[in-house]
């Protein structure tokens, strides 16, 4: 996990110079439409008095701000508007790191990898825990790493990059866990408007001193590129959350949180049904195909994004450039996500997934 | 200073509930159009095809670094794009401290607090130099106040709250400071257009290893909300800048990035002298009402500040109270940038800035 020169950068770039048309599977930013609302707001902010150029509130928006904590049901003091999830994962681990309470941060394996850089750059040691075979948490192999070293134990669910999504008795057995450890539960939860399985859980269901939840519109509302996310602070934490978000970056972009603002009121539940039914396809096409190249995955029961391997063929960076080359598909080495090197990840986020999917169906591996 | 309960926001809230009618000069946010093309980039930007609503680069827009490289005469790759020169400032304090030489950050006294705060937020030492008694830095005390344990200097010339204008003199001993002492040059330019005195030089005259130049488009173009800033960074040092603000916040806003891009291409000298003209106007305006309130104050020389004090009327929360309740005018107590509290800051960022000094000449102090 190489954070000074981004291998996903790196493959874009071979895939971009590539001498054929390449499919990119490689980034996980939406290829659809944001809300029709989100085009209007923007809009609207555009033809806006001047003062609306200028700082907002430095934890956000207030109207934004409630509009959030009303949907999740959570006082509007305990939220913090930041720039994307990115920042909201960043507070989080630095708010679990200030307790003096431990050092540890616990993550699963495989990994989103900007959570083991932000920790280790916050100081932190990082522990690794593998998950189940069916992507699905190990809930006793967390249980038995964490420790009075425990500051806070991460996970993210729908997941990235396996598709699992964790039910209320594992997400129950997380905030437990960090209550019994003194620990924070820092739960990410981006991709909560993409569950297949109907299981999904946020973990703002167990009212905890010791549960943080990080969001973003990124990925709900395909505006990766705006920076509006989130975080639910316990009380006791959000003073501190809120200081260091004020020093970090003094307030996250206006116009970004005016537009998400206006979508959030104006758009309604079908918009986010179709993106749902939109990525459950191609996940199901994408992976009927991948039956048929005989691979083995992780069935997604959430998220956009598949984690596959293939027999004989690790997912080592050789193999992903032999891939854009010879099978005209870009994806990800799996060894980004953790020690899983013998995988790659696949982002559907385009509408050619299934077209991908077929051509590694024909490709000899 | 306390960072938890900004000051700034209760002095904003007193004024608001006051029982009278209230001028605001307390905080920094431009009341003046920003340029057209501005308005127009997010305008078009809202029309743009779904791809321009993902990542931009982490670093920032292509084109808008290279806008920023060709103005400031340096390397492209030495640009990085930021969530306001807040942010710009995090990255080149964390940057002084990384290079493990040193870790104190030597700033002026008075100072913008942020500084402070981020530094003790980063693990820094803090030691504050008095300025000389015209708002000017005191070159001997700063080379004095330097040692091995120096990680940085960090200036900000135009001054807030002092309106200090530091000339290529001045600049050029700080540089050598820092290179002298193995240390950083961190210099904030964030008010390099609002230079009534003509003798503001950008530490990047000096061509060294040892300066990071901060900056943003939040005072120049009036859009304090929309978190658009810079940092020019050494070679050697940009890789870790990078990384660090991925892991902190993965990119900046792309629908501010993209109107600041098309108002820095298509905004004439014009604009840029109309503000300055309009400030210089209002700060000769409000010190001449000064002169006959009797009070002292530093003559600014640039940025839109005016940092004054009234004989047996030392600049504290009560007195600032007081302003408000009984002379109508909101500022802010001295305290908040260092050991000045004899002293109050007035931020002329309110058409009506002419008519709060007439209302303090008329005050009985």
């Amino acid at each position: 996990m190489d954070y000074d020169t981004p291998l996903f950068f790196h493959i874009m770039q071979y895939a971009a110079a590539a001498d054929r048309d390449v499919i990119d599977l490689v980034s996980g930013g939406p290829d659809w439409e944001p809300p029709t609302a989100l085009r209007e707001g923007l809009h609207d902010y555009a033809d806006g008095d001047p003062a609306e150029f200028q700082y907002p509130p430095s934890d956000g928006l207030r109207d934004l701000r409630e509009e959030i904590a009303a949907r999740r049901g959570v006082d509007v003091d305990r939220v913090v508007i930041t720039n994307g999830a990115g920042e909201a994962n960043y507070l989080a681990i630095a708010a679990a790191l200030e307790r003096d309470a431990g050092s540890e941060i616990i993550l699963t394996d495989p990994v989103y990898p900007y959570y083991p850089g932000k920790a280790q750059m916050l100081g932190a040691d990082v522990r690794l825990v593998p998950v189940a075979d069916d992507g699905g948490l190990d809930v006793a192999a967390m249980q038995d790493a964490a420790s009075e070293e425990t500051a806070a134990v991460l996970v993210n669910s729908p997941n990235n990059p396996t598709g699992a999504v964790y039910d209320a008795e594992t997400m129950e057995a997380m905030a437990d866990l960090a209550e019994d450890h003194d620990a924070l539960l820092i739960s990410d939860e981006v991709y909560d408007h993409y569950d297949y399985s109907g299981r999904f859980e946020s973990a703002l269901a167990f009212d905890s001193p010791h549960v943080v939840v990080t969001n973003s519109f990124s990925k709900s509302m395909a505006v990766t590129g705006l920076r509006v996310g989130y975080a639910v602070f316990p009380p006791h934490l959000v003073d501190a959350a809120r200081t260091r978000h004020m020093l970090v970056n003094v307030t996250g972009a206006r116009p970004s949180q005016a537009a998400v603002l206006r979508a959030l009121r104006e758009t309604g539940p079908d918009y986010y049904e179709a993106s749902r039914d939109l990525l459950r396809e191609r996940i199901d096409a994408f992976t009927d195909a991948l039956d048929a190249a005989g691979a083995e995955y992780i069935a997604p029961e959430g998220a956009f994004y598949v984690f596959a391997r293939f027999e004989g063929f690790p997912g080592t960076l050789d193999n992903v450039e032999r891939l854009v080359d010879e099978a005209g598909v870009a994806c990800m080495p799996g060894d980004t996500f953790g020690t899983y090197d013998e995988w790659v990840r696949f982002a559907l986020v385009t509408p050619r997934a299934e077209e991908a999917a077929h051509r590694l169906a024909d490709y000899d591996f």
